[in-house]
């Protein structure tokens, strides 16, 4: 490092603070960024700081937005008696790519975590008891990741809001479609036992 | 894509233009810069933008410089008879980590690929010549890459240089210190036997 001019050295370093972008990574980033025209690479220093001014949470669901509702609270084809909990915008999108959910969402934007230092009142749980209390919502769908901190999650939440009215649901855990039964682990494979169902 | 805000989809286009970077890490990065502050991105849109400003060509041996020559020219300490011949500035770091070699570098900028559309006239290699017609030098060692390219790269150069005064060497190819001989190739092997020296 101490070999290379001091605005690289300093790129390097702002790069490296992307997580997941070890110092391998953020000075092959740099090199490139150093090979491109100026103009290219301001573009992409561009675009950061514009995302930046431009994007917030929707003031209802706390997905990205633009404006002041997001493409699905402001959507009036949407059912908004249906709410979807997930973790973070990277889950909904998930969701939206089944092209089958008709509701409206709530970000979280995490889980509750102790160990990382993560409790309910850090994540956006106070907003969702206030739309189940404005009592429209008759189903709450908890879409929580099936991981230790998403189930932790659902279950915090499972219990806060029952009794406000909705229906509480959790999405269904088992073998994914398409892979392989030999390869799943025993406990998706218990819940999928556990979760059979008639044809 | 079309379910995120446009500043959003419009970074991770930007993303998705650096050299390998695929869409998928261009997601992850993009969403990463969401949730940092506004300051921490910010820091790195002006880091990209100070680098282009500040950062260029030593004028000498095209190795990155703020100045007008790069940390080596400008060194008293280091031997201008001696220039060693890189494909690019990562290789002159490369070399820099031996912390033997003491003389002066010449930076290519590239390698000669006639299927990738890189000619003799696209590299740094005029002002070698120049650099060599100046009369000083007494060796230049080419050290491009083992690669095809870099060996077709050091062949050119070195018909192009025989006989204007320097002595042109070619580093060594061999096995790698530390690599163990039954993985080898046959093609580095067969140069390691060839190039052997007696103790």
């Amino acid at each position: 490092m101490q070999d290379l001019p001091l605005s690289l050295q300093h790129l390097i370093e702002q790069l490296a603070r992307l997580p997941g972008i070890g110092s391998k990574t953020a000075q092959k980033m740099a090199y490139n960024l150093v090979e491109m025209s100026e103009r290219e690479a301001v573009d992409i220093a561009r675009a950061i700081v514009e995302m930046k001014k431009k994007l917030h949470l929707c003031s209802q669901c706390h997905y990205l937005t633009e404006e002041e509702l997001c493409k699905f609270c402001s959507n009036a084809r949407r059912n908004p008696k249906i709410i979807c909990v997930v973790d973070t915008p990277r889950d909904l999108l998930a969701i939206e790519r089944t092209r089958e959910y008709r509701g409206l969402y709530h970000v979280l934007h995490g889980r509750i975590s102790p160990l990382d230092g993560v409790r309910p009142q850090d994540l956006f749980i106070d907003s969702l008891v206030k739309r189940v209390e404005e009592g429209e919502v008759e189903e709450i769908i908890l879409a929580n990741s099936p991981t230790l901190e998403g189930e932790a999650t659902a279950v915090y939440l499972s219990k806060l809001l029952q009794g406000k009215g909705p229906r509480i649901t959790r999405i269904a855990h088992g073998v994914p479609v398409g892979g392989d039964l030999e390869f799943s682990d025993e406990i998706t494979l218990l819940k999928a036992i556990e979760g059979r169902h008639t044809y």
